[in-house]
């Protein structure tokens, strides 16, 4: 069984974040407190072709943590783990603290 | 939680202006007056990519105030402030008193 | 509030042409006489972009009287004045005497 | 009232021939006689632009007799004459005797 | 009254040849026996345009006898003769004995 | 009556094989079994044109043998024998023994 | 019967892997246990033409184990074997132990 999936051009695997119910010190988060639809990179393609076939890199790299559009993202099972397979050019931004 | 995000390619990160309902005077403006769909530019990405990959950087920077589309626009929760990104291509100008 | 919109990209700002409804003299024009949707520009984006990101000036310029498409053009408010926007390539023609 | 109009870009102003209903002689033309949409060339616009933004001149010249599309064309009405915008890529071709 | 069409750009003017119904001695041909879409071409345009501007020459010339495309073909009626308009890269193929 | 067709651009004439439903000794083949959708090219166009108008050859020749898509094909008759016409790209690929 | 395809320009042959319903010790696996729509490459055709009609060869080779897109894939008989035809570029990713 595969464990370990390269992407291919500009796909980027990511790793959902799921947001906390709870704050550290385990008050409960109003429901509809700000949900980030967030993920962490977890591989990335070698990017998009230019027109002599070389390769164009990726704008994210692994370890980042990004913003993910509301749509899109193709489910990838590897293991017992969940990914999401996204094209570079539609995650939205990196969020930093 | 994450509190900055950083546009990809040549998204725009915008804070929305609401139009005040009353004049600094206090009187209250008429519902009609002209209200501009305008906001503050937070952030910016670094711009689309040439054929070779190279950025070409957006035509608005941090601070500018700009008139932006009826329609369009993702909303981007980040703390408790609320945000929206769009296109560089899409906003419609930059406004100056 | 902004009193002034400078375009961006290829869009062209103009104030209508409304027709005169009477002739100079006072006498009144038959309602199905040549009514041109005209305008005066009143300002002009820095113009598309080439591939390499430096920008081809738009073909009309401020002052210049337009003949516009029937169809088109963004609504803008600034103060009390009424504007629109359109694509520079989406007008039709500039109007002479 | 503007009375002459410069197409923009690669627009050309025709006017229209109206197919004679009689011949020279007076002699009444059948009706299924062949009936050309064709016009005669009465401005033109400098023409398309190339990547650089320099002008492409269109195909056609002031002057020409022109066979016309059975669709499109933008009606434009100039003091009482009666014009029509076309995209110079939308000419069929020339007529000649 | 135009009796002579020069086309514009990539397009080609084809007089159709209308396939016997009966064999040179006379003999009615079936049906339903091999009915070819074909025609004499009689004039060509100067092509299309490549990023300079200069034309690209059609790729067939007058007098091929071509293979039409089943659909497609703007009827020209010239004088009493009737023709079709193609666009060079819709005809199919020459043909030869 | 025309014989021969020279397909233009990046058309090539295929005369279709048609699967046997016997095997060489004569056993019949199970309806089921096997049915490659595939072709003899009999002719090939001089390809598709670069910017310059100049001709990118195929990628089939006269000879191959070739699988053919599901879907597409322009019937062309001439005397008494069926072809296809297929563009280049949509060939999927060579068959060999 | 042919027994062996060359896939023509960026094509690649795949022969779907069948995820096994026990573990190597015999043991049934979950209805519902992650199944990954791979398989393994067989031939890849030459790539995609840049414009000068060169080929730019394909991000996968001869050999690969390859996660699949959920739709797409035209089928294959050769002989009594089953394969599938995808477009190299939507191939997902290589799998790797």
């Amino acid at each position: 069984m595969a464990k370990r999936l390269v992407p291919l051009l500009n796909r980027v695997l990511v790793e959902r974040i799921v947001p906390p119910s709870k704050t550290t010190t385990g008050i409960l988060l109003p429901e509809k407190s700000a949900k980030l639809n967030s993920g962490k990179v977890v591989a990335v393609g070698p990017g998009t072709r230019d027109k002599e076939g070389s390769f164009i890199p990726a704008t994210v790299k692994e370890g980042d943590t990004v913003l993910l559009p509301e749509y899109g993202g193709t489910e990838v099972k590897l293991g017992d783990k969940e990914y999401y397979l996204y094209r570079d050019e539609d995650i939205l931004g990196t969020l930093h603290d």
